[in-house]
């Protein structure tokens, strides 16, 4: 199951919006067949291992991180193939929570007397696919909030300059988590202080272009902005009431959607984000918006990039968060990961 | 010499003012004797070390952190001891830079026909020592700024509240940093707001007192405060004209101090704690005087604890710094060590 999910792990940047799903077919110890699933519309990783495992299939026991579908989706059921194989015992992690499978998958294997086991590695398995669970199950992308401050904390001088605060390596890191994701979110205030692409350079692998995702409650974002040049997906989120009458929003799609407390309501916009298949969302954005998304529990995931220099107490805080009277309600966090990335700190958390 | 740098570090707690020095006598790879100096006022390392070698000094070579003493002090010179038990080669990681030291020792034992050897492993002896370096070769101790913060920069709520930031395993860690200082240095601004006690609360081992020193410009700590109680023995440093008229000073020595630009001048304290055998000074204080100290490159380290919790913008800042214009000016740092210190990350950082 540790090669299945290793296998999984090669489709990090393509699967979008599938999972990430790998298998491996084995006799005992001896390995048959592996394969993963690449690219949505592509054959599942069972589909593949079974092709590599031909007539080995026949009473093997299947490897497979992601509970097989049961449904005709794009590709035909892998249920069906597993059974049409002869293998004879599939191990799953993780069951599939969508709900075309939802253990219609285990059932059908079982209506065929393969025996069905599940649980093995499920964590890990759950973790890598830790946003289509999200999307599935809550209704909502996983939110992964990337932020590089100094040491104290800050992440711009009062005049905004923020350019650079890590180093190179750390900047090319944050490359491989925005290709990971299904969206990359900013705020107007962001594109207006900073321009910023938010696409992403990656030389080194295939990837899935993640949706550009703006809130511009009152369509403020200029014209010229890097975020309205339509070389990849976008979408512009804005107030009901927001109207445009010159034409910088041709290139990239505009969506409505409801306000609350005078911004754009969250909740509705990452149940948007959802429905439009976003399972890891990333977001690179201010001190408000991030805090926003923190301060109302949707923020899943804090990267925190640590660059080893200080700015000093003018320049500009990490984070907006309503002021704290009592101690007892700071906000805690887990430490998921930290390494050291160049000359600076990656920390992973997760609030709990 | 590795060993008996370990051995020198044996004396991390009890040496001061003196420095922490570790000798080892062998022939060839056969240690015949080692020793450390504990405490000022008795024997140095050498002396152990020769003691413990007795007959089989003779011949043999001693493996010395710092350049043995020439000079009558409260002991007698060890560079004589050496020559007198017939040690054939003197092996020496760094060179005393002490006044009456400072290469004599080295001429006394090459003049009495012993080879001697230096520089093995002397970036390593002189940051066993570094306090006792700075104070000797800087005239000022080495300046380490001790600060807990959360993840977002804050040290304290804006209500002033502080505990806990960082947890239990944090705090007794600390408790390690202030036993090896010569002196904890704080501010008025910090007794006032949180009375500290600044002793060392460390049950494991046995440590010199560090003095305690409260920078208190208007003399305006109040009767009663932990720092006046006179458990250890502290300094207060005032503005000259400053006056007092009742008794709350009367448990701790008084001293005045040069003001320069409306607060103590920071050199003149620096200077004066040197002259008191002050070589490694270990800060807990606010953000004032912490970021004086840094903006002023006074701060030699900076012991930064980390904690994974978040406590907002309204919160305390890490340090008060002049405000940048430009991200040119930043103040860089380098990572000495880094490490998890129970749920908190503690970062060892340094100018430069």
């Amino acid at each position: 199951m540790s090669q299945a999910l290793r296998l999984a792990e090669r489709g990090l940047y393509t699967t979008q919006p599938n999972p990430r799903v790998g298998c491996v077919m084995a006799h005992g110890e001896q390995v048959v067949g592996q394969g993963w699933h690449e690219r949505a519309g592509q054959p599942h990783a069972e589909v593949f291992a079974l092709r590599e495992a031909a007539e080995r299939a026949r009473g093997a026991t299947a490897y497979v991180t992601l509970e097989p579908c049961a449904h005709h989706g794009r590709t035909p059921p892998c249920a069906d193939a597993l059974i049409a194989a002869g293998v004879a015992r599939v191990v799953i992690a993780a069951e599939d929570p969508f709900p075309q499978v939802a253990g219609r998958g285990i059932e059908k294997l079982r209506a065929a007397g393969i025996t069905v086991e599940t649980g093995l590695l499920r964590d890990a398995a759950r973790e890598i696919n830790i946003g289509f669970f999200s999307r599935i199950e809550r209704k909502r992308p996983w939110v992964r909030v990337k932020l590089a401050m100094s040491l104290d904390g800050r992440t711009a001088l009062a005049n905004g300059e923020s350019k650079w605060i890590t180093g190179e390596a750390a900047r090319a890191d944050v490359q491989r988590w925005r290709a990971r994701s299904s969206a990359i979110l900013t705020g107007s205030g962001t594109v207006l202080a900073d321009n910023p692409q938010l696409t992403v350079r990656f030389a080194d692998e295939a990837f899935t272009p993640p949706l550009r995702v703006v809130l511009d409650r009152r369509l403020r974002t200029p014209a010229g902005s890097h975020v309205l040049d339509g070389h990849v997906p976008t979408l512009v989120l804005h107030a009901t009431d927001a109207t445009v009458t010159d034409h910088r929003f041709d290139l990239v799609e505009r969506k409505p959607v409801a306000e609350k407390d005078g911004a754009l309501d969250l909740h509705a916009v990452l149940a948007l984000l959802a429905e439009r298949g976003c399972s890891e969302l990333h977001v690179e954005a201010g001190p408000t918006l991030c805090g926003a998304l923190f301060a109302a529990g949707l923020a899943d995931e804090l990267l925190l990039y640590i660059a080893p220099l200080m700015l000093g107490d003018s320049a500009r805080p990490l984070m907006h968060l309503p002021s704290l009277g009592d101690m007892a309600d700071r906000w805690l966090l887990r430490t998921i990961d930290q390494r050291q990335v160049g000359q600076d700190w990656r920390l992973q958390l997760r609030p709990g």
